[in-house]
């Protein structure tokens, strides 16, 4: 059965925007312990502004404090391999060598759907494999060695955390157009979901087109974003 | 004038022990997303004790999801010294070269405050070289070269984060009577303030003697705790 | 084709032994810069005693000083995605998504290589994988989309870089029993390399039932280690 | 005693830029181990011009599989609590609460150098909290208690590790013009050296005015270098 990446906010820091303004705060003034929780209870509209000059002239490291956990499912084997090599980060995924894969759910690329021929193909492979992963299973094969015939494009669920600076971090190169399809979408997924509660932090996230006007890879894609609606669109 | 440590708990993730239990029930079963979700609410003893079998089967990762968020002040900028050495973790600092020293807030170890003669000498010190520091930054040095006078005992104010895995490393290294006696006193209280928040997550923390009954160091202290209450009391 | 993984030392620091050394020496005593560049070339027996000393003593931190680059093929991508969720490491791994994966090399699990009825099911599977990949690539399928469709059995080749300390950390957990096959037979590999180079520092390395003559597992294994040797045959 | 900042560079990964190459080319190729160590030795100047390519798409990643280690003495304990901030590196630091500060080593800032009545302050301080920290440590007093007295100026010494990618990442910010004079000192030292060993690697290194033609910081300094020369002059 096709999967389809899903991603829920499963926990974050209250008060993002809030906790990373005090902590910025505390650098360049003589302010108590103290003094930085009541300024947890700052003018809305100022503390926005801070935050976006402390983004602008590179200040990064308050944007550490919080953190973002997201459960996350409907993603390839494929897609986590390139989500867990972000180092900054914390990660909980489904173990294949535990977890029996009885259902068979995974991720058909665009570029196959849109092509009856390979559509076809690639789903009699994805039942083949599941079926030949159920004989092993059957004939005393352990669970982590059957495995090994279930393909990349097999689902995996994988929970995992990072803090708003890697996550800026992360969707700067992974919301690229040049960034392979998979991590892009779910780049994008766990944009929106952070922009609902930390709207001051992630107001402006992405690639370079989006936060600096102008693409700074190699070799830049043909179609840069022109807008944050445009990449969220 | 002589200061003590303040340990304030700027931030935490919600529902901490929770999400711990969700993230690591991931790993071992089919469960969606939205199952994780549905998790938080689960059963609190039934959670707790789930947590207590992570940590005993030394099952950490699932910690690292949840992290707290200390405002410290009234720590002497040796005890910072020692602390930003913890690098999985994230800080920010009040900046000596920004913020004038206006008030000589000090840290003054018991050693010397148990010594009249030894007392005397040091306040004189501090006295001293915070005349120093503002005659010089008076003479026009830049504040960031006039405190090159300021003494190791001298007050520094840090905003801290670190998750739970790495505050059980830092708790098991720093509360051992082995480490020095102001990192020592910080790490208690911060010990102190996620109990009242993570209860189930700190239930057992500390040195080997405290979380396993036996000392691992190669230098054995003469005086091992013999419990929990003994270590937090 | 089966494939079985190699690994080859492509660098590591020179005199690991000693920079070990004179780097601890520093934290200890007045040594100059000048003087630790000599100690380089400290006499090799009481060298060693002193790095022996120091990993007993659980004084770790020097051992980061030395680092140690490995080139790896013959692993599969179940075993690489393991691989890889170690943090503190570098890696360089070859894209299955700009390399086209001509030849057909495939790690085969040894419980599926002694069944020759799951054998013959395991290769034909990996055939027909490799087909269909080929079929999907000649279709105009890009190849980041058509290898969805091999296996986690199918080879990859990486580029590992782990400094000594986190090289013990790795050995304690992936040569224990209780780690997976492929990954653990990887680690064997990567030791037995070391301790070529470096017999000063990994002379004693391994899970716990090797290196603290007692296993620290929640769930033992029922044949834990009884010596490096029996470890390394 | 003035103190000034030596830099040794006590070890380093050999054929560093044929690592590099070797590590980034297997991502982009079907090559084995063994060809990697052939790799190894390649043409020289094709290997440094692919390496600038590497560096210029900002596929920097290769990078990490090279460190270098440098012995450093003559920097203030100012510096070194900056220095230690950068997570991605290891240290091994002269330790003032077990080693005697026998003699009075100090780092004096330019600022005071050239103004005589802050000499004279500042080394009338020096030399008294010198004396102080000395009887305090007669009187009974432990040495990491007694040293609360010692200024930030103090000399400490220490050994750190810190890989191509880092370094590269340390160079960008500590050779800023608006970065502390101390540290950019002790940066420019460290970047001379690795030059000497890797000059494929750090042909061109520092802040955003030398390698990227234009200053990237939001309060820009009002004299951006203009060459790589003048940085190193």
């Amino acid at each position: 059965m096709k999967s389809n990446v899903r991603v829920k906010l499963l926990a974050f820091t209250p008060l993002p925007e809030s906790v990373v303004a005090a902590a910025a705060r505390l650098c360049y003034s003589a302010s108590s312990a103290e003094d930085l929780i009541v300024m947890l209870h700052d003018d809305k509209e100022q503390r926005d502004k801070f935050i976006k000059n402390l983004a602008r002239s590179g200040h990064l490291s308050p944007f550490e404090h919080v953190s973002f956990t997201f459960a996350v499912d409907g993603i390839s084997r494929a897609c986590s391999h390139q989500l867990v090599r972000h180092r900054i980060a914390s990660y909980s995924q489904q173990s294949q060598r535990y977890v029996s894969m009885i259902d068979a759910n995974y991720i058909v690329p665009d570029s196959i759907m849109e092509n009856e021929k390979a559509l076809m193909l690639f789903k009699d492979m994805m039942r083949q494999s599941h079926e030949a992963y159920k004989s092993l299973a059957e004939w005393g094969i352990p669970l982590e060695d059957a495995r090994y015939v279930l393909p990349n494009a097999w689902e995996t669920k994988i929970v995992v955390t990072m803090n708003a600076r890697e996550l800026h971090h992360f969707f700067s190169l992974r919301l690229c157009k040049r960034a392979q399809w998979e991590i892009r979408r779910l780049a994008k997924l766990m944009l929106i979901e952070v922009r609902k509660v930390a709207g001051g932090i992630f107001d402006v996230a992405g690639p370079a087109c989006v936060t600096k006007g102008k693409c700074e890879e190699a070799k830049p894609c043909d179609k840069p974003y022109s807008s944050m609606e445009e990449l969220l669109s």
